[in-house]
């Protein structure tokens, strides 16, 4: 049995997933796995549960249910080691871990913050791996992210398709040599959403309106109408298949104008009803070619676009979440995965999936 | 860089695929994985190719060229030591390389033999590496089987799916602890062509001529249109699943009469045209209700059906070849791998990809 040391950063819903998925897992990962993984620390933004000989079971759970109830990650009633005072820096959370004499740590990033670089650097330096479901480094200038691709202790199949096995699927045939021309998907399952919704004669404001109270969206919508996290995710697979891209060479279209960036979210959501014609018209116009308008991403030759495209309403394309790939061996049809690409539990299963691979792969 | 020696049974359309993938891919492999794959003995049926050193890429060349000619996998052109006399038997080739002093060594069956258990179970006693394209062991008698499944040094991603990532991503889920609870996908290329060609109005009868023709089904086409390979396939996978299913759990629909099953394959190809009237007569009863006829297996809680299904012609599961899985976590929507899963390119990618992950893996 190995016992493999954690460290969590970030307990907002895929945290708390991973968290439940280890500790429910627990019996059939030694057994499947003969792996014991120890979360030996587990930090939100304001607060740090912290043990070197691993959070206990019942504290883990602890941990869930304070943040369900808006507490932060170290609720009084857990025996956790309370670290006194402020909350300490990540880097210091970090280099607790050498200090507790601890080795073979696995750190996982499921924050959505930016400016992780700096961590996922220390960590590598002290030897860690790296699982990554944030994608903002990987996704940052190439300058600084080509570190970060193909590293042997960096593993990150959730950034990209939500825990569906995308990034090991473009791994492997990278791995057999298969050049990549093509990569084609529907990225953003808010963006499927909204989509299926104008399909069915909903209106656009209402659309987002019902993706924002259902939860698929961003505290801000925009981050998802804007296409900025389909283009992270094209830059993520992009970059694998070996093109050194920057976000100025994707072309993006964006769902509002650029005149309503400014407004507050409040604003913004009174405001959307302005795009309904507009939006009703191009739906129209599709559907009286037998089309459907899908936000899709594609990418080529290291040049890509994502946006909205008519698609034949009757294609197997129309009504599936999917990302292809087109190859040196997939040329005439290329390999596709689909399914639904979302939700904290896959997401959190993508990310526990990379943690067995690395301890598997012993790279670490 | 790590130097693997491989032995490589069945030099075929996927063996020699295989051997040319080794030498074309051989700098990128190095490269990217650090491994120098030595393919130290290729054998078919009747001839052996046999080098300590790793036969040279020119040797190599020179087998698929001799296959592709018809001759024996042996070329006198070669330089590799030639065994004199008669082939020696598989159990004496995997015993030469502990005789040459080879350690981890990775042994590949891309034959489609039966009877292949002896060969894999002595590989494993050497702590050999086994990679498996053929079915045949996998999908034997479960007292037999059940040896080869979660074992840490066997690898059979090209069993099912052609290459395509299947055996990969049901292994993630069951890594992550989802539960398996429905696997279905349309698992042959050869009955996907033929159903293909029905929709387009074609007979059943010139549909598997054309299959014959385009090399697409065994040589005797009644193992494809029995459902043989289907089962197999379903076995494997069901399997993995967790139930120690037998070929009697599947209940299979045959495209062909039993009456049929003595006659020669010259005379059941002259046959098969009084099939088409009643195949014609279940086209076109699926077309009058919007249906198409597609060769699907369903396999749940333990047992399955394989057969002829009608399916709705604009689902997007009517136009595609697919296998999905729905889980405890794709539980509504299911997981699903689609594309062209057929190919002896692909299928020696999967092989190859296989061998990468064992090295990787550090499992051999």
């Amino acid at each position: 049995m190995k016992r493999v040391p954690v460290i969590v950063f970030g307990v907002g819903g895929v945290g708390q997933a991973l968290l439940r998925q280890i500790v429910n897992g627990r019996l059939a990962t030694a057994v499947r796995n003969q792996i014991q993984f120890d979360v030996v620390a587990a930090a939100d933004r304001k607060s740090l549960a912290w043990e070197p000989e691993g959070l206990s079971d019942a504290q883990l759970l602890g941990i869930i249910e304070a943040k369900q109830m808006g507490l932060p990650a170290n609720p009084e009633s857990g025996r956790q080691t309370r670290i006194s005072g402020e909350r300490p820096s990540n880097r210091d959370i970090l280099d607790f871990a050498p200090a507790a004499e601890l080795e073979n740590v696995i750190v996982v990033d499921v924050t959505a913050q930016a400016g992780m670089e700096p961590i996922i650097d220390r960590a590598l330096q002290l030897g860690y791996g790296v699982v990554l479901a944030n994608k903002k480094a990987l996704a940052g200038p190439w300058e600084t992210a080509q570190n970060y691709f193909n590293h042997p202790r960096i593993r990150h199949e959730s950034t990209v398709g939500g825990g569906q096995p995308v990034i090991a699927t473009l791994r492997t045939l990278l791995d057999t040599n298969d050049p990549i021309y093509r990569i084609e998907g529907q990225l953003s399952g808010t963006l499927g959403f909204i989509c299926g919704q104008l399909d069915q004669g909903v209106s656009f404001s209402q659309a987002v309106a019902q993706a924002k109270t259902n939860g698929f969206t961003e505290p801000d919508p925009r981050e998802d109408l804007g296409g900025q996290d389909v283009i992270r995710k094209v830059m993520i697979l992009g970059r694998m298949a070996g093109w050194p891209l920057e976000a100025a060479d994707i072309v993006v279209e964006s769902l509002y104008p650029a005149a309503m960036a400014a407004l507050s979210v409040a604003e913004f959501m009174r405001e959307t009803a302005v795009l309904d014609e507009p939006m009703r018209q191009r739906v129209e116009a599709a559907a009286a070619e037998g089309d459907v308008l899908r936000y899709v991403a594609e990418l080529e030759a290291g040049r890509g676009t994502v946006g909205l495209k008519a698609i034949p309403a009757n294609s197997p394309l129309a009504n599936l979440k999917y990302i292809s790939f087109r190859s040196g061996r997939y040329h005439d049809e290329p390999l596709l995965i689909g399914g639904k690409g979302a939700g904290v539990e896959m997401t959190a299963a993508g990310v526990l999936g990379d943690m067995i691979d690395l301890v598997r792969e012993g790279q670490f």
